[in-house]
């Protein structure tokens, strides 16, 4: 059993990630932090069987660790670069999930207003989708840079399109669950304010994860492109549907789009491509996307995930395995 | 007192009239049909006052039609181009909710699959946004084109924006509450099946608000554009976000277009130029939108209606007011 | 037209009381206070029509209320009992949403945790379900302590009942939708604490609501009855259903019972027997309700409303124009 | 690994077995029948695993269950009590989730309205509640009743009080998400006539589950009790929440209630003490309970399940791994 700790256990994705080792065969959730030290982890999530019920709340504390295989930061953004110098360590492996290790120094400062205090550790941390580039973790990995949820469902099935076809623009219009948003105390989410209804927000190049998104595109397709990119709030707990425009395909480089993605995919246990549903694949570790063209020259693109899962603590568990090298399926379904 | 009938008074336009006629000054709700005859249309709509209580369903018989001053057909597509003969007479107004008289007659071929049977009351009938085109509205109006709930979100704020720019493309990502569908008794859109999901439908050019849309484009604009729409199914009851972007919209002509909407617009009283979300526009006749610019040279606009409302049994009775001469907002809020 | 003002705008009742107000003909809403003084009230609420457009947030000062005619308090509990001397005045009438006119000073030593500062003001208040005992207001009164949304929707139909039936317990299991709480932010009434979800709260005689409940019992009826109360949150914005369990009822008892609420509902314009659904009373004032004997000589109650309206706003309104001897049904429907 | 065959594959139970089943590791499904025989089990469910790919839907035949170790029987009401017969087999276990075998022959006829017709077999079937009655199932078993999703919220808190206290009455209020209906593609379980609402149906003895109810509390507790039972329809995907009422209970018989089942429960894996909400046991084969005294006298439990899993197809499954021999978790959480 591999010990595992987990920073940050009060939010979303703390929680997710929980819930998801409660049936994971490798593992033993040892240490979990929280302001709320002391209290039983249960106490917060009943639905964890009652094999927790000894796990209590910890402070962030080195000493707490020592023993420990793999550490995951669930924590907002701005908070692991402050404290990864406390947990890194030459043996142990780290996987943030939050954005704090996927952006180049320069990037914090323009898009999240702050300076990075671990640039040294930046380089060599590993962004890690598995279908699109497993063989960058390996058992050497010390820091994994989980993806972001926006960003996994935009390039899973734009990565390998982006191969073949050159859009004259890229435009995203992506809507996600409430969840996606973390535990975010505010008016604007409280259930009378979001329910029954819908908006946009951080319309015109505004969301953080567009760096993240342009990056990738330029790192796996080495082609320098600039997305549009419209994420909208939607009253349901968790999912992403992302819905991508590219202008100027035509039929048969849509086709031969599609073709490469299949096959590509074909083998892929968490990627399907089916008409793609947010109820397909919520607490599932998938990818469900499918693609069209429009006569009127535009490729779309339909993708689905689970926020919470794929975006976020599933992949993360995804990319620990493999670095760990146990069986990639192992606690996902 | 004007007399009303409905034809088509079990689905959710029919019975959204109803709601709003219940507290409309003017007018006396006189006639419904549906084909549960002699039932009580107060049972199947307990929300209405007690003044409602005598109205009973009657059959489609233009007998009990005779006094009426205005009809309004809340049929689904496919219907009233074929009854609307029976109803037609010269002194009295008509106002369909369905798509029936929206388009040219090929266009009901290649879209929705019916030959038209009316032909003749095509061209006599006026489609009408007020907001637009109100002008074209009077009192020898006989027959009105109700406008769809899509094409209504989005050629309000794009029509005039149209005016000023010329884009190289017009993307569509539409979202709409599941009462856009009308009441139909599918597996689709049963509450399990929607509820805490969300999917594109119809994606690539196959809904059948692309002709309508494309149609008062070019009417109104005088620009003959084809456009890509995907509309999304939201689990919501009532409520559209349509998000558009046109790509190739430099600054100042952002700038430009922003200028004449909001002159356009400034003193009228269902619109506004805000930050839109659903919430705000539900139960309320209002259309509300706003719009941005991207660095990526694309102009962005999202705009929020109540589909059953300014989408479609809301601007009916404003298009009524209008036809009537009774102050345009009577009735609506 | 009376010039009307509201301290509070800012919560669900304040906002329901403007949004009411926008179709009453006989209203000028002329005062509203808040925190966010000098903010317009439209940009809060920006569904309101555009005649609102110039009205701003006040602070809460005499001045401004010169010249009303009606004040509403539509404060949490605990402030209006200390803020209601600045507001009375000989002339005006005054309708306090909150609870704090509703008991006797000893309650809310018990039941709220304070001090009632205006024990003087406590017996002048009249409580008022229209429904039950319209008489008691008039246009000398005031100072109307407006009904609570659980008490509303268990008190129509019951004490009607409890005139004629002795039943040996009284039972009723109540489920809010979230903006019965009011506008808290707090984590309980997040969206993703209470989507997918439901529970029970204040469970075992804790919630305030029992002993409005049991003192219009005792007062209506000269019964002096003890209640269980059992309140659920559900994910909705609005409603409330409530299931009333009469023990040790006969099927004659409940027959008697049925008629004389029968008769005595059988006029009032936003009362009706019928099959009780949420949906049919939401965005109304209406109360429906229906009654069953279950062979297990029990009587069962349940009755729906609308928590903003009938539950609060809405009767605030309906008690109004009964006091200025406007037409009751005015601005409602 | 044993063979499992599930007879109804397009209902919801059927659905949530096969769910279930993907993560279960000593069990494969190698047959589900549906009317869409040849169609592939995944184009319905692309949730499931790809492992799943080759399972097409067969029609009911028993050539195709020969192989068999266990069949679920996921089929609505009057279904499996017909086609049983075809089915049983001496050395196979058949699971039957519809409530075809749970009740006494006469009871058919008074609340199904239909005659059964494998009267020899209701004798031999077991209901089983495991934490109530796990010893009741072993290897020899071969057919089981699994118990409905009401009566499994209400009986597993409910028994072991009723031990101990004796109540003058007992009142059952539940509220149950939509699914708990089955798949009816009706109207009144379409999203917009479910969403935002909620009523009560079936009330005044009238749903089938109150016999069920009834036989168990007295083969299990001795006592002869009716109920009186009120579900409510809640807009809300799945889980139950059931409020339970007994009337003159002590607050010392309380205390002696609420031991008693503490200690019978401590050590079960899927129960707990706690304060029940439904998004704490969604997706869990868990029941949350917690108990109550009211001064009044009456004691109140409630207690939630996931109508779909405990309520189930889970319990299935624990039933099913109790008789095979299996680790009674397998496969749950």
């Amino acid at each position: 059993m591999f010990k595992v700790g987990i920073i940050g256990g009060t939010g979303y994705t703390g929680k997710e990630l929980l819930r998801l080792f409660s049936s994971h065969s490798k593992v033993e959730v040892c240490y979990v932090s929280s302001r709320d030290r002391d209290k039983k982890v249960i106490d917060d999530y009943p639905f964890l069987p009652k094999k927790f019920s000894n796990l209590v709340y910890k402070d962030i504390d080195v000493t707490y660790m020592k023993d420990l295989d793999v550490v995951f930061l669930a924590t907002p953004s701005n908070v692991s670069h402050k404290i990864i110098k406390d947990v890194y360590d030459s043996k142990r492996l780290i996987i943030d999930i939050s954005a704090d290790f996927r952006l180049d120094s320069d990037d914090y400062l323009q898009w999240y207003n702050f300076e990075h205090m671990s640039k040294d550790l930046l380089s060599s941390s590993v962004y890690c989708i598995p279908e699109i580039n497993r063989k960058d973790v390996n058992k050497d990995t010390k820091l994994i840079a989980n993806p972001g949820c926006y960003p996994t469902s935009i390039l899973i099935p734009l990565i390998p399109v982006l191969n073949v076809v050159s859009p004259s623009s890229i435009i995203i219009d992506s809507k996600s669950g409430v969840s996606g948003a973390g535990k975010k105390i505010e008016e604007d989410f409280m259930f009378c304010e979001v329910n029954e209804s819908l908006k946009a927000y951080s319309v015109g190049r505004k969301h953080r994860h567009i760096p993240e998104i342009e990056k990738y595109i330029n790192k796996w397709t080495g082609k320098s492109k600039k997305v549009v990119f419209t994420p909208h709030l939607i009253p349901i707990n968790r999912g992403i549907i992302s819905t991508i425009y590219l202008t100027g395909v035509s039929v048969d480089d849509y086709r031969k789009a599609y073709d490469t993605v299949y096959k590509k995919y074909e083998s892929e246990s968490f990627i399907k491509i089916t008409e793609p549903q947010i109820k397909n694949v919520i607490y599932t570790n998938q990818c469900h996307f499918n693609m069209y063209h429009d006569n009127n020259e535009t490729m779309i693109i339909v993708s689905v995930i689970d926020n919470l899962i794929k975006g976020a603590s599933g992949q993360a568990i995804q990319n620990m395995n493999i670095a760990l090298g146990i069986n990639e399926e192992e606690g996902l379904c």
